[in-house]
This record gives C-alpha cells, sequence and structure tokens, in this order.
C-alpha cells in the first residue's frame, strides 16, 4: 500500500519497550540517526516486531516541527 | 530550550513551498534522507526559513507510525 | 506494507480538494460514513487520487477523541 | 458543543484497555467497523466510558493518512 | 458532548485568517495567552467561526510537547 | 532552538504521573489553566521533569480542534 504520508524511512528496529498499552520502537534509519515511535502494544504483536527486524518508520508532514537556532 | 520530543534530526533546508496559509518545509537530514514539514506561514516567516539554512525536524514519539513488509 | 495504526477503513473516493499546499480527501468507508483526510498536494498527485478510486483511511490510535454525550 | 473535527463517528463501546497512564477504547461506528481511540486513563474515568455505551470516535481531518493499493 | 482530550481552554475569537483549504483561528484565552488553531475552511464555515464570538481551543494530551530550559 | 509550534505557553509543572512507558505532566500556564502533556517516561527522565519546575507547554497548531456553543 502506498502512503500519503511525506516522510517514510526504511531502517532497523534496535530497541523495543513494551509497557502496559503502549510499546516504544526505536528503528536506526541512519548511521547513528535513530526514530522512536509510541504504538500500541496490539500492534507490535500484530507486526511481530522485534530487534534486528526491517521496519519503516513513517510521519505526515503535518506532525513534523521546524527548530531554527 | 531543550524538548520532551524524542526524534530530532538537525539538517538544512533544501525547499520551502508556500501555500496561502501553509507552507512545505523539505529538510536533509541525512545523505538523500529528506523530511518534509507542513508548518504555518507565519512560522515559517518568523523562523526565516529559507533553503540553505540549518533547521531542526522534530517529531513526537506518538506522532511515528510503524510498517513493515 | 503492514502497518501499526490501529485505524485502516477502506473505502472509495467520493470528493478532492485541492489547496495551495494542502489537498482534502473524502473517503467512503460505509455507507453514508465519509472520512475527511488533509494531505499534501504533493502526496494527492503522486498517488493518483482522484474520485472513484479505493483508498483506506489510516489513522493512529492516539489520534483518536472519543465524545460521550 | 459544535466541534471542528471533520470526522466524528458515533458509535458504541465494545472494548476498553487499561494501561498505568492510557487506555485503549474501541467503538463499533459501523457493522465490523471499529475505531481504536488510546486516551488517558483519567479522561476514561472522567467519562464513565464502559463497554455497551454510545460514544464518539472524533479525527482531526490533518491526522487521517491515505493509503492506495 | 463531553470530550476526552484533557486540554479545554474556552476563550474568544480573535482572528481568522482563510486559506485555499485551511484556516488559522487565534483563540484569545487568558490576558495575552492567544492559541492558534489550523482547521478546515470547511470546518470555519460550517461553525460560523468569525471574531468576537466564544470558542474552545481543544487539545489532546498526546499533542502536546514539553520544553525545558 | 526556536520553534515553528505556534502555540508556546511557559508555566509550571504541578504534577507528573508516571506510567509503564508514558508520563503525563501537568502544566499550570495561567491562573486556573492547567495543560496535560503525555509524553515518554525517557523524555520525562531526561529533561527532569519535576513539581515545581519551569516548564513550557508547544502545540502545533495543526494538533488544535476548536469547539463552539
Amino acid at each position: 500500500m502506498r502512503l500519503s504520508a511525506r516522510n517514510q524511512m526504511p531502517g532497523t528496529v534496535v530497541a523495543v519497550t513494551r509497557g502496559a498499552t503502549t510499546s516504544h520502537v526505536k528503528i536506526e534509519v541512519a548511521a547513528g540517526m535513530i526514530i522512536t515511535a509510541a504504538i500500541t502494544n496490539e500492534a507490535a504483536e500484530e507486526l511481530g516486531i522485534a530487534v534486528g527486524r526491517k521496519a519503516t518508520a513513517i510521519i505526515k508532514a503535518s506532525d513534523v516541527l521546524v527548530g531554527m537556532e
């Protein structure tokens, strides 16, 4: 399925932290560049998210803030 | 100001598209990895966002979806 | 690509309104139930979104509010 | 209170999963179409969200992604 | 309709900027404290949003970042 | 770092509730006006968020809904 989200960064899962309902998934998308996603435990289980697996971090443009020094 | 957002990717502005109220800002955060942000024109002007300037793409973990093949 | 988003509703595009940078896409996901998405014009063009085509409305659980009478 | 959110789907609560701070609420908005919302436990308690009660799933257009095959 | 959103700030509309598809609405919620909302033109028209009218700014807890010096 | 987010409300932390992965932080931004943020525990620890400390609630305009009576 192709997505409207402008930001789709393929990478590798490097950490998964499971909470009571929410899991935090860290995906290395470039050398030293790690994206953290907060998703439901249900999703993490359904997708079989585990360290070492390929995964894509997906972000809508409207969810990106810009910072300037 | 330090931020709670887990995803803060420094880079360089490579494109700015201005609409009637919304601007799309493209930031290259790694070789060939471009993040698109949709922000208000007001913000784009206030921050002086322009091609070639340093900028950071900032994303909350709860706004990141995960995709798996 | 399988997605972590808990809400994925397949339907048919029934309207597309294009703005300066943002397009509004209406997708009928059930009889009389229409979901409105605001996406970038870039995405609308890239995906070839047009009235009559099949499309899926995708929403993260953390982006859903609940209302009660 | 009338809301600016373009997506307001009335339905019935079919499941509530309570975590340490976050609750997942599943609302059936059409036959076989279930929306999952992630809200705070505080909100779930305050609103008295329980299985069988009427509830509306509310989603801003800017939080809807579109997928196309 | 009672809402799960933890942040509901009543105030007065002090400015409305209409774009091609998106309107920016500024609501004064306390002396000198103005909240800017980006909503669809469709919503702005449907709700009759205009300067001087009472309005409530509504924000999910999961959409709030925290900054610290 | 200056931010594109239109809503930046400085205040004082009045409560912190820690969950398994998510913390809820309440910030008083005006007399009797408290903003609740849901952030990762990782962020809460990293920033040293604690009751009594100065903090800014940061919200993108596109994450603000408007309600009208």
